[in-house]
C-alpha cells in the first residue's frame, strides 16, 4: 500500500519548506490527517493564504507591512538614523530588544560570491537614495566574512557622503549570526558601535 | 515593531504540530512570507484542505482510505491473516518492506496506565470481531513496555477463540519502535514470529 494521492501530494507541498525533509514531512502530513481538528486545518490553510495576500513589502526600508510601514510611518521613531540590517528575521531580533528607536534598511542579503550574491542583487541603490534624509547609518550586519565584506562595500560607497557611518561593537561573536546573540549582547554591541567616518 | 497580524496568526498556527515550537513555526512563517512563491503557498493551502477532506479511515481495518480500502477491498491480499499495529505509520513501514499480504487491524496507539490509555481507548473491540473470519492473527506492536503489555493483553483476550495467535520475533531491538527498524530486521522478525497460541 502507498499512501493515498493527497497524502503524497501534501508530502510534497510540506517538503519546500527549509530543514523539512521526507521523514519530517509524513510525520506532519500524518498528523494533519490522523490528529488534527478540521477546524484547525481549516484555519491554517486560511492564514497561509492570508498571510501571502495581506503581507506586502515597504518600498522604502524593506521590512514587511500590513496597511502602512510600521517602521517608516510611525512618527514617534528617529527619523534620522538608519540601521541597515540584513533580512527582516534580524531587524525584529532587534526590535525585541527594544534599544534602537531609529529607521531600517532590509538589504535582503549579504554580498557572498561564494553564493553569487552579487551587490546589485541586493537593496543597496535604495539605501543611498535615504542617505541625504538621515544623519547616521549604522551597520548592523554579521559577524562573519560575508557580512563584513558587506560592510566595508557599503562604507566604501558612502566615503564621499556627509552621513556619519557605524558599526555595531563586536559584542556579537566573531564568525556568528545575530540571531544566536542574546539581547544583552546587541544592547552593549549597540552601544559600544564604531564610528568609520564622521 | 511586532509581527503583523497575519503572521503572528500563521505562528500560532503552525505551532500545533508535533515538535514545532516558537522558534520554527517563526522561521517558517517568515519563508512563507519572504521566499514561497504565492502559486506553492496555494498548492500547500490546497492540498491540507484536500488531505483533510478526502481521506476518511476504514471502518473494518482503521487504515486511512480515499475511495475504497487499499488493504482490505483488495483481492489480492490474503484475506486470512490479519496482522495487529499500533499505527497507520507503522503499518506503512511493513508495507514497505514488502514482506506480508495479509490484511491489517490499526489499534490507534498501545495500552499505557502512564498515559491513561486504557484498552476500551483502542481499536480492540471491533478486532475480536473480526477473528471469526481468519486463521492467524499476527502482533506486531513496538518492543517496549506498552507494545508487549499491548500484545499480552490481546493475546489472553483471544485465548478461548479457535485463531492462531502470532508474535512478530525479537529482530526489533528491545525497547524500540518499529520506525527505527532497517526492513532487513523486520523481514527476519516476520519470518521467525513465534506462535503464541495453535
Amino acid at each position: 500500500m502507498k499512501y493515498p494521492n493527497s497524502i503524497l501530494k501534501l508530502i510534497d507541498e510540506l517538503k519546500r519548506f527549509p530543514g523539512i525533509g521526507e521523514k519530517t514531512a509524513q510525520r506532519l502530513a500524518l498528523f494533519v490527517v490522523n490528529k488534527m481538528e478540521s477546524e484547525h486545518v481549516e484555519s491554517l490553510s486560511e492564514a497561509l493564504l492570508m498571510t501571502k495576500s495581506a503581507i506586502t513589502f515597504c518600498p522604502i526600508c524593506g521590512t514587511f507591512m500590513e496597511e502602512s510601514c510600521p517602521i517608516c510611518d510611525n512618527p514617534n521613531r528617529n527619523q534620522k538614523t538608519i540601521m541597515v540590517v540584513e533580512s527582516i528575521s534580524d531587524l525584529i531580533i532587534i526590535e525585541n530588544g527594544e534599544n534602537y528607536h531609529g529607521l531600517y534598511h532590509v538589504l535582503g542579503g549579504t554580498i557572498d560570491f561564494t553564493k553569487g550574491i552579487e551587490p546589485q542583487d541586493l537593496n543597496i541603490d535604495s539605501l543611498l537614495k535615504r542617505v541625504a534624509k538621515v544623519d547616521e547609518i549604522i551597520l548592523a550586519l554579521n559577524g562573519a566574512v560575508d557580512g563584513q565584506l558587506t560592510s566595508s562595500y557599503i562604507q566604501e560607497l558612502l566615503k564621499e557622503k556627509t552621513v556619519k557611518v557605524t558599526k555595531i561593537a563586536h559584542g556579537i561573536p566573531v564568525g556568528g549570526d545575530l540571531s544566536y546573540a542574546d539581547q544583552r549582547t546587541l544592547a552593549i554591541a549597540l552601544e559600544n558601535r564604531i564610528t568609520l567616518k564622521e
